[in-house]
């Protein structure tokens, strides 16, 4: 059995849909970040990170979406998430993975999370204020170069699906104008219809 | 054939340790920031993102350091650079390598980067003031919680060390005491003893 703590809306929601399309069971535990339960001495034995998403295994914790999202793709072979037998074609989808972890969710940071890399409330507001132009740049990329269509990886829906789902989700609300981008928005919509990530988002709002 | 292209110092060291660890023929050629190379319609065909490292497969070309990473590993199982019949163990390097990624290189990136996140010469100023800061949480949670020792995953020398040696190397030019962490000062000895490493570091400061 796995156990997810995740945070609605947060990187997690990408590890939450990965788990709901395999369909395995599993548990989803809310961490309030409201409350500040990630920094409760309970959830930092967990993963000292203070973050989301943990997955909580039968033989230990693992942490970051990439490892997380990889992880589930080879532990069910069966669902086809990842070209598990091709190296190349598997580090393709890492490299997809890579890019939205370390440099697009890093983008989105700087509009809520400025506190974690400067002092000033000049620096904080400064940050904020160029997010619209570094995420846009970042999804001009994905539209033109990376997005290969009509999923992240081409004809196979994969792992880089959900986690490209959520980082759109945040771009949306980051002023990326979604609607200059029509590769994306079809992979959107592509995803909002699948009944694993309404399920999800369900679950997620109403916790 | 493989054909890295690398900068000096750059996260891309990395990757050239693997390579010259493995063993196989590969070239490696020099990305010259200073005359701004990696912007040149060249380079951008090769990697639309203007960074290095970039690795030329016969397949096509591969970018971010935990993907390019973990190909290797994967192109060469008889090297054993990372536990690749074991998905949790797998997935807790690649957890190793995602954090160095995404929050150790970016906390980094703040010293002399700046401007990918905000514009005002204040906040470029108050971001580098914070780097010793932000390394130093990240270098204690490596040491205290991460680095299994004597190699990052624990006995087998693995594709994160490699990884864990270059940011150990900034580390010490950001402000962080590498005297009060025994068991990353410990490691970067190790990796200096290397020959693959004395190699490329020769190579690189040539280049």
């Amino acid at each position: 059995m796995l156990t997810l703590y995740y945070s609605p809306n947060a990187c997690s929601l990408a590890s939450h849909v990965a788990l709901e399309e395999i369909g395995a069971p599993y548990e989803a535990k809310r961490v309030n970040f409201g409350a500040e339960q990630q920094k409760s001495p309970d959830y930092l034995a967990l993963n000292p990170k203070a973050r989301v998403p943990a997955l909580v295994t039968p033989r230990g914790i693992l942490t970051e979406t990439p490892a997380i999202l990889a992880f589930l793709a080879q532990s069910f072979p069966e669902k086809r998430l990842a070209p598990l037998d091709d190296p190349f074609a598997f580090a393709e989808l890492q490299a997809f993975n890579s890019y939205l972890c370390s440099t697009v969710h890093v983008a989105h940071a700087h509009k809520g999370r400025g506190p974690r890399w400067a002092d000033e409330v000049s620096s904080i507001a400064d940050m904020k204020r160029k997010v619209p132009q570094t995420m846009t740049a970042c999804f001009e990329l994905i539209e033109e170069r990376m997005l290969k269509g009509p999923w992240a990886m081409g004809e196979a829906f994969t792992v880089a699906d959900p986690y490209l789902f959520v980082v759109t989700r945040w771009a949306a609300g980051d002023g990326v104008d979604l609607s200059r981008l029509p590769r994306v928005s079809d992979h959107y919509a592509r995803m909002q219809a699948r009944p694993a990530v309404k399920t999800v988002l369900a679950r997620e709002a109403a916790a």
